[in-house]
């Protein structure tokens, strides 16, 4: 039985407490958050307190805090020697304060508020000091997914890296064909079938076999015409740079 | 009972004929292909021909070949006053030839070679000259799809452009992310599940509601980590644009 306390209580950790909870090899003990927060029903018998000094010993300490204060809420933790973990892709193990034993487990997913997402096949990625920890914290990714993968922090910034490509950036191309559509009235629903497909159709396929469009074909009477329609738009700007960067990638192929 | 024939045979129009062909109110009486085509099972009752010169008589004709084809293809058709119609995004219905009656049928979607795909959920977006047209390729989507909207030459190029940005861009930055992590020996797999959720968070929140990051969060010290790990890479200049058009629209909304 491994037993886990909460610092913190976001979307990460509200994910992770959902999916140990019901778990009989894990025992989450006490969730620690410095404002109250009020729990759903099926949490709603673990302890809360919003008291450093309340904390209660545990053999895991999930800190799921916003990156820029991880340092500082680790080094507030009024104990030692225990083994405290924080969930992001791109912060080093060793910003944790070195009072306690440190180690990652980064969930490689995005969460959003309130929804509980299936981890199962999410890569649960865990680093750690010390082997003995290595092994509860693969322990407890393996409760929760599948997927669980050795990952240190170099190569957890180079994931990271690329997960902002993939997610953060992606978004907000969804966002911005959101824009182009809603300025000239036509619905960003025709576009969600679309979107849902050019995720899918990498499952069995790389992406560079799954280029297609103007820029790939060097179409420049529609890269043309695409232009002429941003020609006022703050948008023109990145089309012109995404547009010669697949030219060029699939110039030097050919 | 609609009878089609379609011209040329890609990605688009062997979808088009798989959904239209066990449909009672259909008859696809012919494929046209410059080229020889070898049929799959289901379909090899379907009649072929490579000639201009043998097409047959039917109430639709489906243009189904790369943009900068279909005027040439259009025009050398051997007959008059039937109903012709492209399924291309980005090319206007008059590039048609004027010979016949001029239509669209564009079926929002990414297709792939030999993947058949569900098509009811996709928008099948459709134009015609003259209304008694209009009505049958209103009758010919509403088989393919649950979603048929009228969308003229217009309000399709700049659908169109959209399409772009979240399916060649998107698909674009999963090459780049590919890239980043085959160079550091990590598996582009690790990022399959947050490909497909960043996709389907959408499904019930605007993209602009499902922004985050670093870019939004205005995370410097991550961002200068980001761009050390790209210093020598030709995607720093990618990063750099959308980061900073992340923080620009963010940086205006708060
Ligand atoms: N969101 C994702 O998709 C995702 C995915 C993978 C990893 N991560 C990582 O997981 C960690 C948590 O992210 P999240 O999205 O769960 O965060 P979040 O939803 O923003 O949650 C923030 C939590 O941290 C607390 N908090 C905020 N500032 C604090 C401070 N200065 N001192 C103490 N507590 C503070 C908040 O408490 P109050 O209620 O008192 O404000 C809240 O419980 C981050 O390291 C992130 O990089 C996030
Ligand atoms: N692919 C998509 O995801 C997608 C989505 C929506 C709309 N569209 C539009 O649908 C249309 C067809 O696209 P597709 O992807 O199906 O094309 P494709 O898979 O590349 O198919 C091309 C077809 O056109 C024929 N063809 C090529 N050049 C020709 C020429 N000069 N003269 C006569 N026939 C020629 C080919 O015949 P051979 O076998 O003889 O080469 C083949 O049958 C395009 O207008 C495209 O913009 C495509």
């Amino acid at each position: 039985m491994i037993s886990v306390c909460f610092i913190g209580f976001g979307n990460v950790n509200f994910n992770l407490c959902n999916a140990l909870y019901e778990n009989s090899e894990v025992s989450v003990i006490q969730i620690y958050n410095r404002n109250n927060i009020v729990l759903h029903q099926s949490l709603d018998d673990i302890a809360l307190t919003t008291e450093l000094s309340q904390i209660l010993p545990a053999d895991v300490y999930i800190i799921g805090v916003p990156d820029n204060a991880i340092a500082t809420v680790s080094e507030s933790l009024p104990f030692q020697d225990r083994l405290v973990v924080h969930t992001s892709g791109g912060v080093d193990m060793n910003t944790l304060s070195a009072a306690n034993r440190r180690g990652v487990l980064y969930p490689l997913q995005t969460f959003s508020q309130g929804k509980v997402l299936d981890l199962k096949k999410v890569p649960v990625c865990i680093e750690a000091e010390e082997e003995t920890d290595f092994q509860v914290l693969h322990q407890l990714g393996s409760i929760l997914s599948e997927n669980v993968v050795n990952i240190n922090s170099t190569e957890r910034a180079k994931l990271h890296l690329a997960a902002v490509f993939v997610n953060n950036f992606v978004n907000y191309l969804y966002g911005v064909s959101e824009t182009i559509l809603n300025e000239h009235n036509l619905d960003f629903e025709l576009l969600k079938p679309l979107i849902y497909e050019t995720a899918a159709k990498i499952e069995n396929m790389s992406p560079s076999a799954a280029q297609t469009g103007p820029a790939k074909r060097k179409d420049t009477k529609t890269i043309e015409k695409h232009l002429h329609l941003l020609s006022e738009s703050p948008y023109k700007t990145i089309y012109e740079i995404l547009n010669n960067a697949i030219q060029d990638s699939y110039g030097k192929k050919l």
